[in-house]
Protein backbone atom coordinates (compact mmCIF):
# COMPACT_ATOMS: atom_id res chain seq x y z
CA UNK A 1 0.00 0.00 0.00
CA UNK A 2 1.72 3.02 -0.65
CA UNK A 3 2.01 6.37 1.90
CA UNK A 4 -0.41 8.53 -0.40
CA UNK A 5 -3.35 5.79 -0.56
CA UNK A 6 -2.70 5.35 2.96
CA UNK A 7 -3.69 9.15 3.62
CA UNK A 8 -6.37 9.51 1.63
CA UNK A 9 -9.51 10.75 3.65
CA UNK A 10 -11.83 8.94 1.06
CA UNK A 11 -10.45 5.72 0.91
CA UNK A 12 -10.60 5.54 4.74
CA UNK A 13 -14.00 6.51 5.07
CA UNK A 14 -14.84 4.01 2.33
CA UNK A 15 -12.93 1.43 4.33
CA UNK A 16 -15.13 2.61 7.48
CA UNK A 17 -18.38 2.91 5.68
CA UNK A 18 -17.45 -0.51 3.75
CA UNK A 19 -16.59 -2.30 7.45
CA UNK A 20 -19.92 -1.01 8.99
CA UNK A 21 -22.43 -1.85 5.72
CA UNK A 22 -20.99 -5.58 5.04
CA UNK A 23 -21.20 -5.89 8.80
CA UNK A 24 -25.35 -4.96 8.44
CA UNK A 25 -25.94 -6.31 5.46
CA UNK A 26 -23.57 -8.46 4.37
CA UNK A 27 -21.25 -8.54 1.61
CA UNK A 28 -23.98 -9.11 -1.04
CA UNK A 29 -26.47 -7.47 0.70
CA UNK A 30 -24.43 -3.76 0.88
CA UNK A 31 -24.59 -1.72 -2.42
CA UNK A 32 -22.27 0.15 -3.89
CA UNK A 33 -24.35 2.86 -3.80
CA UNK A 34 -25.26 2.81 -0.12
CA UNK A 35 -21.37 2.70 1.00
CA UNK A 36 -20.65 5.52 -1.50
CA UNK A 37 -23.67 7.58 0.23
CA UNK A 38 -22.55 6.82 4.09
CA UNK A 39 -19.09 7.61 2.88
CA UNK A 40 -19.69 10.77 1.64
CA UNK A 41 -18.07 10.40 -2.21
CA UNK A 42 -19.24 10.29 -5.53
CA UNK A 43 -20.60 6.77 -6.65
CA UNK A 44 -17.05 6.46 -8.70
CA UNK A 45 -15.05 6.22 -5.41
CA UNK A 46 -15.21 3.01 -5.04
CA UNK A 47 -13.91 1.99 -8.60
CA UNK A 48 -10.92 4.51 -8.49
CA UNK A 49 -9.50 3.72 -5.00
CA UNK A 50 -10.68 -0.47 -5.30
CA UNK A 51 -11.57 -1.24 -8.55
CA UNK A 52 -14.98 -3.30 -6.95
CA UNK A 53 -17.06 -4.20 -4.15
CA UNK A 54 -14.83 -7.01 -4.13
CA UNK A 55 -11.44 -4.45 -4.11
CA UNK A 56 -13.15 -3.07 -1.00
CA UNK A 57 -13.76 -5.94 0.74
CA UNK A 58 -10.57 -7.14 0.52
CA UNK A 59 -8.93 -3.64 1.65
CA UNK A 60 -11.46 -4.11 4.94
CA UNK A 61 -10.00 -7.66 5.79
CA UNK A 62 -6.37 -6.08 5.40
CA UNK A 63 -6.80 -3.08 7.37
CA UNK A 64 -8.22 -5.58 10.13
CA UNK A 65 -4.50 -7.61 9.50
CA UNK A 66 -2.63 -3.88 10.09
CA UNK A 67 -4.51 -2.37 12.95
CA UNK A 68 -5.96 -4.67 15.33
CA UNK A 69 -2.66 -6.86 16.14
CA UNK A 70 -0.02 -4.66 16.78
CA UNK A 71 -0.05 -4.08 20.26
CA UNK A 72 -1.15 -7.20 22.03
CA UNK A 73 1.75 -8.88 19.38
CA UNK A 74 4.17 -6.55 20.85
CA UNK A 75 3.40 -8.34 24.32
CA UNK A 76 4.87 -11.03 23.18
CA UNK A 77 7.97 -9.73 21.46
CA UNK A 78 10.16 -10.88 24.25
CA UNK A 79 11.05 -14.07 26.23
CA UNK A 80 9.19 -13.95 29.71
CA UNK A 81 11.74 -13.62 32.43
CA UNK A 82 10.27 -15.09 35.13
CA UNK A 83 6.57 -16.77 35.93
CA UNK A 84 4.92 -13.48 37.08
CA UNK A 85 6.29 -11.79 34.46
CA UNK A 86 4.76 -14.34 31.96
CA UNK A 87 1.58 -14.24 33.64
CA UNK A 88 1.17 -10.82 34.17
CA UNK A 89 1.60 -10.15 29.82
CA UNK A 90 -1.05 -12.98 29.86
CA UNK A 91 -3.58 -10.98 31.25
CA UNK A 92 -2.65 -7.93 29.48
CA UNK A 93 -2.80 -10.13 26.18
CA UNK A 94 -6.16 -10.42 26.98
CA UNK A 95 -7.27 -7.32 27.93
CA UNK A 96 -5.49 -5.81 24.34
CA UNK A 97 -6.63 -8.39 22.32
CA UNK A 98 -10.28 -7.68 23.87
CA UNK A 99 -10.10 -4.00 23.39
CA UNK A 100 -8.85 -4.59 20.02
CA UNK A 101 -12.09 -7.43 18.94
CA UNK A 102 -14.62 -4.75 20.71
CA UNK A 103 -12.74 -1.22 18.76
CA UNK A 104 -12.99 -3.29 15.40
CA UNK A 105 -15.64 -5.32 15.88
CA UNK A 106 -17.44 -4.12 12.35
CA UNK A 107 -14.31 -5.30 10.29
CA UNK A 108 -13.99 -8.43 12.78
CA UNK A 109 -17.84 -9.40 12.03
CA UNK A 110 -17.21 -9.11 7.80
CA UNK A 111 -13.88 -11.40 8.49
CA UNK A 112 -15.40 -14.02 10.05
CA UNK A 113 -18.78 -13.87 7.67
CA UNK A 114 -16.68 -13.80 4.84
CA UNK A 115 -14.38 -16.22 5.73
CA UNK A 116 -11.57 -13.73 5.22
CA UNK A 117 -8.11 -14.91 6.57
CA UNK A 118 -6.38 -11.83 7.16
CA UNK A 119 -2.28 -12.75 7.40
CA UNK A 120 -1.82 -10.84 10.56
CA UNK A 121 -4.68 -12.75 12.56
CA UNK A 122 -2.88 -16.26 11.32
CA UNK A 123 0.54 -14.62 12.60
CA UNK A 124 -0.90 -13.78 15.97
CA UNK A 125 -2.32 -17.14 16.80
CA UNK A 126 1.17 -18.73 15.41
CA UNK A 127 2.98 -15.80 18.27
CA UNK A 128 0.34 -17.13 20.84
CA UNK A 129 1.01 -20.79 20.67
CA UNK A 130 4.59 -19.94 20.29
CA UNK A 131 4.63 -17.67 23.67
CA UNK A 132 2.63 -20.28 25.22
CA UNK A 133 5.52 -23.11 24.00
CA UNK A 134 8.45 -21.30 25.49
CA UNK A 135 5.80 -21.03 29.05
CA UNK A 136 5.82 -24.84 29.09
CA UNK A 137 9.51 -25.28 28.20
CA UNK A 138 9.89 -22.78 31.24
CA UNK A 139 7.79 -24.60 33.22
CA UNK A 140 4.85 -22.47 33.55
CA UNK A 141 2.26 -23.97 31.51
CA UNK A 142 1.03 -27.86 31.96
CA UNK A 143 3.29 -29.59 29.78
CA UNK A 144 0.45 -32.39 28.52
CA UNK A 145 -1.73 -29.28 27.43
CA UNK A 146 -2.17 -28.29 23.87
CA UNK A 147 -1.74 -24.86 22.83
CA UNK A 148 -3.48 -24.79 20.43
CA UNK A 149 -6.61 -25.79 22.79
CA UNK A 150 -5.38 -22.87 24.91
CA UNK A 151 -5.34 -20.22 22.16
CA UNK A 152 -8.76 -21.72 21.07
CA UNK A 153 -10.02 -21.33 24.50
CA UNK A 154 -9.03 -17.68 24.87
CA UNK A 155 -9.86 -16.59 21.61
CA UNK A 156 -13.15 -18.51 21.69
CA UNK A 157 -13.88 -16.85 24.46
CA UNK A 158 -13.08 -13.02 23.46
CA UNK A 159 -14.63 -13.03 20.18
CA UNK A 160 -18.52 -14.60 20.83
CA UNK A 161 -18.61 -11.57 22.96
CA UNK A 162 -18.73 -9.46 19.96
CA UNK A 163 -19.87 -11.42 17.28
CA UNK A 164 -23.20 -12.43 19.11
CA UNK A 165 -23.24 -9.47 21.53
CA UNK A 166 -27.08 -8.78 20.39
CA UNK A 167 -27.43 -12.54 20.71
CA UNK A 168 -25.50 -13.04 24.07
CA UNK A 169 -27.65 -9.55 25.52
CA UNK A 170 -30.85 -11.16 24.45
CA UNK A 171 -30.35 -14.45 26.35
CA UNK A 172 -28.71 -13.21 29.26
CA UNK A 173 -29.61 -9.60 29.65
CA UNK A 174 -26.48 -7.56 29.20
CA UNK A 175 -23.62 -7.96 27.57
CA UNK A 176 -19.93 -6.77 28.85
CA UNK A 177 -18.69 -4.90 25.76
CA UNK A 178 -20.62 -1.11 26.50
CA UNK A 179 -19.87 -0.73 30.35
CA UNK A 180 -16.46 -0.64 31.62
CA UNK A 181 -16.81 -1.94 34.63
CA UNK A 182 -18.78 -4.76 33.73
CA UNK A 183 -16.28 -5.54 30.92
CA UNK A 184 -13.52 -5.68 33.79
CA UNK A 185 -15.21 -8.07 36.18
CA UNK A 186 -15.46 -10.25 33.32
CA UNK A 187 -11.89 -10.41 32.01
CA UNK A 188 -10.71 -10.75 35.99
CA UNK A 189 -13.21 -13.62 36.43
CA UNK A 190 -12.54 -15.22 33.12
CA UNK A 191 -8.91 -15.01 33.47
CA UNK A 192 -9.12 -16.91 36.49
CA UNK A 193 -10.61 -19.49 34.86
CA UNK A 194 -7.97 -19.59 32.35
CA UNK A 195 -4.71 -18.91 34.02
CA UNK A 196 -6.00 -21.89 36.83
CA UNK A 197 -6.33 -24.13 33.73
CA UNK A 198 -3.07 -23.78 32.36
CA UNK A 199 -1.01 -22.94 35.21
CA UNK A 200 1.73 -25.50 35.96
CA UNK B 1 -48.25 -27.85 20.37
CA UNK B 2 -50.77 -30.82 19.27
CA UNK B 3 -49.56 -34.38 18.75
CA UNK B 4 -51.39 -34.50 15.40
CA UNK B 5 -49.62 -31.32 14.47
CA UNK B 6 -46.59 -33.04 15.93
CA UNK B 7 -46.71 -35.82 13.41
CA UNK B 8 -47.53 -34.42 10.65
CA UNK B 9 -44.51 -34.97 7.96
CA UNK B 10 -45.23 -31.91 5.72
CA UNK B 11 -44.62 -28.97 8.83
CA UNK B 12 -41.99 -31.59 9.81
CA UNK B 13 -40.31 -31.24 6.68
CA UNK B 14 -41.09 -27.53 6.47
CA UNK B 15 -39.49 -27.15 9.48
CA UNK B 16 -36.34 -28.92 8.50
CA UNK B 17 -36.24 -26.97 5.07
CA UNK B 18 -36.97 -23.28 6.93
CA UNK B 19 -34.03 -23.91 9.46
CA UNK B 20 -31.17 -24.80 6.31
CA UNK B 21 -32.69 -22.44 4.20
CA UNK B 22 -32.77 -19.45 6.85
CA UNK B 23 -29.43 -20.58 7.81
CA UNK B 24 -28.06 -20.29 4.35
CA UNK B 25 -29.96 -17.12 3.43
CA UNK B 26 -31.01 -15.41 6.49
CA UNK B 27 -34.78 -14.91 7.59
CA UNK B 28 -34.88 -12.59 4.74
CA UNK B 29 -33.12 -14.48 1.92
CA UNK B 30 -34.97 -17.40 2.07
CA UNK B 31 -38.10 -16.87 0.26
CA UNK B 32 -41.71 -19.40 1.32
CA UNK B 33 -41.32 -20.48 -2.63
CA UNK B 34 -38.06 -21.91 -2.11
CA UNK B 35 -38.85 -23.24 1.34
CA UNK B 36 -42.04 -24.90 0.30
CA UNK B 37 -40.12 -26.02 -3.06
CA UNK B 38 -37.36 -27.72 -0.70
CA UNK B 39 -40.13 -29.28 1.23
CA UNK B 40 -41.79 -31.03 -1.20
CA UNK B 41 -45.21 -28.99 -0.38
CA UNK B 42 -47.48 -26.48 -1.99
CA UNK B 43 -46.99 -22.73 -1.64
CA UNK B 44 -49.53 -22.58 0.50
CA UNK B 45 -48.47 -25.09 3.54
CA UNK B 46 -46.42 -22.35 5.28
CA UNK B 47 -49.54 -20.47 6.25
CA UNK B 48 -51.33 -23.52 6.92
CA UNK B 49 -49.23 -24.92 8.90
CA UNK B 50 -47.43 -21.51 10.56
CA UNK B 51 -49.88 -18.30 9.49
CA UNK B 52 -46.31 -16.98 8.05
CA UNK B 53 -42.72 -17.04 7.31
CA UNK B 54 -42.21 -15.38 10.83
CA UNK B 55 -44.21 -17.91 12.14
CA UNK B 56 -42.29 -21.02 10.45
CA UNK B 57 -39.18 -19.02 12.04
CA UNK B 58 -40.68 -19.80 15.21
CA UNK B 59 -41.48 -23.14 15.18
CA UNK B 60 -37.75 -23.57 14.09
CA UNK B 61 -36.87 -21.99 17.12
CA UNK B 62 -38.94 -23.85 19.33
CA UNK B 63 -37.59 -27.06 17.74
CA UNK B 64 -34.51 -26.12 18.78
CA UNK B 65 -35.39 -26.03 22.51
CA UNK B 66 -37.30 -29.53 22.90
CA UNK B 67 -34.95 -31.55 20.81
CA UNK B 68 -31.27 -30.27 21.73
CA UNK B 69 -31.13 -30.12 25.14
CA UNK B 70 -33.30 -33.55 26.25
CA UNK B 71 -30.16 -35.46 26.80
CA UNK B 72 -27.27 -32.76 28.03
CA UNK B 73 -30.11 -31.96 30.70
CA UNK B 74 -30.91 -35.40 32.04
CA UNK B 75 -26.85 -35.53 33.11
CA UNK B 76 -27.73 -32.80 35.45
CA UNK B 77 -30.84 -33.91 36.95
CA UNK B 78 -29.35 -35.83 40.07
CA UNK B 79 -26.56 -34.52 42.75
CA UNK B 80 -23.31 -35.67 41.97
CA UNK B 81 -22.35 -38.84 44.38
CA UNK B 82 -18.52 -38.06 44.33
CA UNK B 83 -15.74 -35.67 42.93
CA UNK B 84 -15.47 -38.50 39.92
CA UNK B 85 -18.92 -38.75 39.72
CA UNK B 86 -19.01 -35.09 39.14
CA UNK B 87 -16.45 -34.68 36.37
CA UNK B 88 -17.33 -37.98 34.64
CA UNK B 89 -20.74 -36.51 34.43
CA UNK B 90 -19.33 -33.03 32.78
CA UNK B 91 -17.27 -34.53 30.72
CA UNK B 92 -20.05 -36.57 29.17
CA UNK B 93 -22.18 -32.83 29.53
CA UNK B 94 -19.89 -31.16 27.30
CA UNK B 95 -19.31 -34.04 24.80
CA UNK B 96 -23.59 -34.47 24.26
CA UNK B 97 -24.06 -30.96 24.17
CA UNK B 98 -21.50 -30.56 21.40
CA UNK B 99 -22.97 -33.55 19.78
CA UNK B 100 -26.40 -31.85 19.99
CA UNK B 101 -25.05 -28.72 18.88
CA UNK B 102 -23.45 -30.44 15.52
CA UNK B 103 -26.54 -32.55 14.64
CA UNK B 104 -28.71 -29.34 15.25
CA UNK B 105 -26.23 -26.93 13.83
CA UNK B 106 -28.43 -25.39 10.94
CA UNK B 107 -30.88 -24.35 13.36
CA UNK B 108 -28.63 -23.18 15.90
CA UNK B 109 -26.69 -20.71 13.12
CA UNK B 110 -30.59 -19.41 12.81
CA UNK B 111 -31.23 -19.26 16.86
CA UNK B 112 -27.87 -16.85 16.95
CA UNK B 113 -28.29 -15.20 13.91
CA UNK B 114 -31.96 -13.62 14.53
CA UNK B 115 -31.68 -13.14 18.40
CA UNK B 116 -33.67 -16.50 18.78
CA UNK B 117 -34.24 -16.83 22.75
CA UNK B 118 -35.43 -20.79 23.32
CA UNK B 119 -36.59 -21.10 26.60
CA UNK B 120 -34.97 -24.28 26.93
CA UNK B 121 -31.69 -23.03 26.06
CA UNK B 122 -31.87 -20.38 28.93
CA UNK B 123 -33.04 -23.59 31.29
CA UNK B 124 -30.06 -25.08 29.77
CA UNK B 125 -27.63 -22.45 31.08
CA UNK B 126 -29.75 -22.00 34.75
CA UNK B 127 -29.00 -25.66 34.97
CA UNK B 128 -25.51 -26.21 34.35
CA UNK B 129 -24.66 -22.84 36.67
CA UNK B 130 -26.97 -24.65 39.14
CA UNK B 131 -24.63 -27.81 38.75
CA UNK B 132 -21.81 -26.14 39.12
CA UNK B 133 -22.86 -24.38 42.13
CA UNK B 134 -23.73 -27.84 43.85
CA UNK B 135 -20.67 -29.13 43.04
CA UNK B 136 -19.11 -25.66 44.21
CA UNK B 137 -20.20 -26.19 47.84
CA UNK B 138 -19.12 -29.99 48.43
CA UNK B 139 -15.80 -28.95 46.96
CA UNK B 140 -15.19 -30.11 43.97
CA UNK B 141 -14.70 -26.72 41.99
CA UNK B 142 -12.96 -23.77 43.79
CA UNK B 143 -15.01 -21.44 45.72
CA UNK B 144 -13.72 -18.37 44.09
CA UNK B 145 -14.84 -19.05 40.58
CA UNK B 146 -17.52 -17.53 39.17
CA UNK B 147 -20.09 -20.17 37.36
CA UNK B 148 -21.70 -17.89 34.93
CA UNK B 149 -17.36 -17.48 33.84
CA UNK B 150 -17.65 -21.16 33.39
CA UNK B 151 -20.65 -21.83 31.71
CA UNK B 152 -19.81 -19.04 29.38
CA UNK B 153 -15.95 -20.69 28.19
CA UNK B 154 -17.57 -24.23 28.35
CA UNK B 155 -20.72 -23.10 25.56
CA UNK B 156 -18.27 -20.27 23.75
CA UNK B 157 -15.76 -23.02 22.95
CA UNK B 158 -18.29 -25.64 21.57
CA UNK B 159 -20.83 -23.26 20.05
CA UNK B 160 -17.56 -21.49 17.67
CA UNK B 161 -16.96 -25.11 16.18
CA UNK B 162 -20.10 -25.24 14.72
CA UNK B 163 -20.97 -20.91 14.56
CA UNK B 164 -17.76 -20.38 12.51
CA UNK B 165 -16.95 -23.55 11.21
CA UNK B 166 -16.07 -22.57 7.23
CA UNK B 167 -13.79 -19.74 9.15
CA UNK B 168 -12.18 -22.05 11.17
CA UNK B 169 -11.46 -24.04 8.45
CA UNK B 170 -10.08 -21.13 6.09
CA UNK B 171 -7.97 -19.90 9.31
CA UNK B 172 -6.68 -23.32 10.77
CA UNK B 173 -6.90 -25.61 7.68
CA UNK B 174 -9.32 -27.57 9.21
CA UNK B 175 -12.69 -28.46 11.87
CA UNK B 176 -13.61 -30.80 14.20
CA UNK B 177 -17.26 -31.83 13.33
CA UNK B 178 -16.43 -34.06 9.63
CA UNK B 179 -13.95 -36.50 11.82
CA UNK B 180 -14.62 -38.42 14.42
CA UNK B 181 -11.09 -39.29 15.75
CA UNK B 182 -10.16 -35.30 15.59
CA UNK B 183 -13.69 -34.38 17.09
CA UNK B 184 -12.23 -37.08 20.00
CA UNK B 185 -9.01 -35.44 20.40
CA UNK B 186 -10.31 -31.79 20.41
CA UNK B 187 -13.04 -32.77 23.05
CA UNK B 188 -10.06 -34.39 25.53
CA UNK B 189 -7.76 -31.48 25.00
CA UNK B 190 -10.56 -29.20 25.74
CA UNK B 191 -11.38 -30.65 28.90
CA UNK B 192 -8.29 -31.28 29.95
CA UNK B 193 -7.68 -27.17 30.33
CA UNK B 194 -11.32 -26.83 31.44
CA UNK B 195 -11.05 -29.09 34.21
CA UNK B 196 -7.74 -28.41 35.50
CA UNK B 197 -9.23 -24.55 35.00
CA UNK B 198 -12.12 -25.23 37.73
CA UNK B 199 -10.91 -28.25 39.57
CA UNK B 200 -10.58 -27.40 43.38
Amino acid sequence: MLDQEKADPARERLIKAGAALFAEHGFKGASVRQICASADTSINMIHHHFKSKQGLLDAVIDQFSSNVFATPARIMDFDPKSREDFFSRLELLFATTFEAFIEHRDTLAVVVRENGNPPAFLSYIQKLQKFLENAKSLGFVRPELDTEMITGFMLDRLLNQILHGNWIKNVYGETVVADQRKKREWLEANLSVFVSGISA
